[in-house]
């Protein structure tokens, strides 16, 4: 169906039914009748009303484009897709603290890197998560799966033109932090407790040249080894606990 | 051969060529001469004289058991093998600063984890690796790939006994800080200035008990979001940063 997708494994399909199980449309099954832990998430399913189809290994393979998906998969409604003018609408509405922070994942190819940097946007409390259209991995069942379910309860955004929305958000007060292997500034000395937004680049060639153009900031963990650079999603992690750290 | 490894990558085989020239038996290479990176580095290798065979895909997937070897990989001999005396050696004979930073990693059973937990201690300046003798993933050639060679530039040790090992570096002074789901003092407000030991549980279930037992200390990453926890290589990032952090 064009307007599902399939989510695989045992955290994304809970969260799922936690957090939308209004759009949860089936549920695929090995038989797994003597895991407790589906057991209960199996008797969750036919409480909401939704159908618990068993099947076989084969089947979930197919389902999930082999992905890890531990025995379980289901098919979701997509939710409504947001695009940047909601994140101009929920900037423009914001009066409290925190303080906004969003993320931008400026083309994460690796489609396991992009399910852990959303499960840590989740987790550290990230507001929104902003995506380019094109030149990214997509929101597959892996992803999902790989964020633990993280993917269902974040505010995720695509945006076709990544300069345009960053000149729109700096517009309304936020304070662009792209991370450059090349930045002298390291992001502990730099003030998070403003609207910030983060930029992190791709795997191999970082921050593209007009996005490192458009920011404000340029920041850089300062490493002391021979290697040259961290995994990215472990970078996102660091740089999303930074910000954290000096909220708290 | 069993006293020599298959690692491979282009990170991987580079470091081995910078740092242990002297212990690279071969190189194997799918035919990339139009690719000047793999050009600059079958350089190196004859200027070492060590031998590079080209060969096919299909042999590069064999020896390195299907890693994601980027057409290249390179036979190593196993370093001398360090064990936990060489750490007390070590430790006994440390006076100035910074103070020692150990990372334990208790049972990482993904080697795509371990790599990029090796990776992140490489970059950020841990002295010593600490490894379970069993129940961990093996040190092979995707684990030397994913950490970029960092395997190589660092001093790991298997011990067979953790408690053992915990109270082994007590006596000489290491405040060992355990990380826990159920800690209520985030590793923030804690002193990792002085000789300090950090130890990451498992994926699955974290900290043995044993283990947790041991601990001067439980840290937790506080979270905010409804995601229970960080994948462990984001964690173990994000506790070497503060560590970082805090003696820079």
């Amino acid at each position: 169906m064009a307007n599902s997708k399939i989510i695989c494994g045992f955290h994304a399909v809970s969260a799922a039914l936690n957090h939308q199980a209004e759009n949860v449309l089936n549920i695929y099954c090995q038989d797994k009748e003597n895991d407790p832990r589906f057991k209960a998430l199996l008797a969750q399913a036919t409480d909401s009303g939704i159908d618990v189809q068993m099947t076989t290994k084969q089947r979930l393979d197919k389902l999930t484009e082999s992905a890890s998906h531990q025995g379980v998969a289901a098919q979701v409604r997509n939710k409504k897709e947001l695009d940047e003018k909601a994140i101009y609408q929920w900037l423009d509405d914001q009066t409290g603290s925190p303080k906004p922070l969003i993320l931008l994942l400026e083309g994460i190819q690796d489609p396991h890197n992009l399910g852990a940097c959303l499960r840590s946007a989740e987790a550290l409390g990230v507001d929104w998560v902003v995506l380019p259209k094109n030149n990214s991995a997509p929101l597959n069942a892996t992803v999902s799966k790989v964020s633990c379910g993280a993917d269902q309860n974040l505010s995720i955004v695509m945006v076709s033109n990544f300069a345009r929305f960053i000149k729109g958000i700096q517009e309304r007060g936020v304070w662009v932090i792209g991370t450059a292997l090349s930045a002298t500034q390291s992001l502990a000395s730099m003030d998070l407790k403003r609207s910030t937004a983060l930029i992190m680049g791709t795997e191999e060639t970082g921050l593209k040249q007009l996005t490192e153009q458009s920011c404000d900031e340029l920041a850089i963990i300062p490493l002391s080894g021979e290697t040259a650079s961290l995994n990215v999603s472990v970078a996102t992690g660091i740089c999303l606990y930074e910000c954290m750290r000096q909220r708290a």
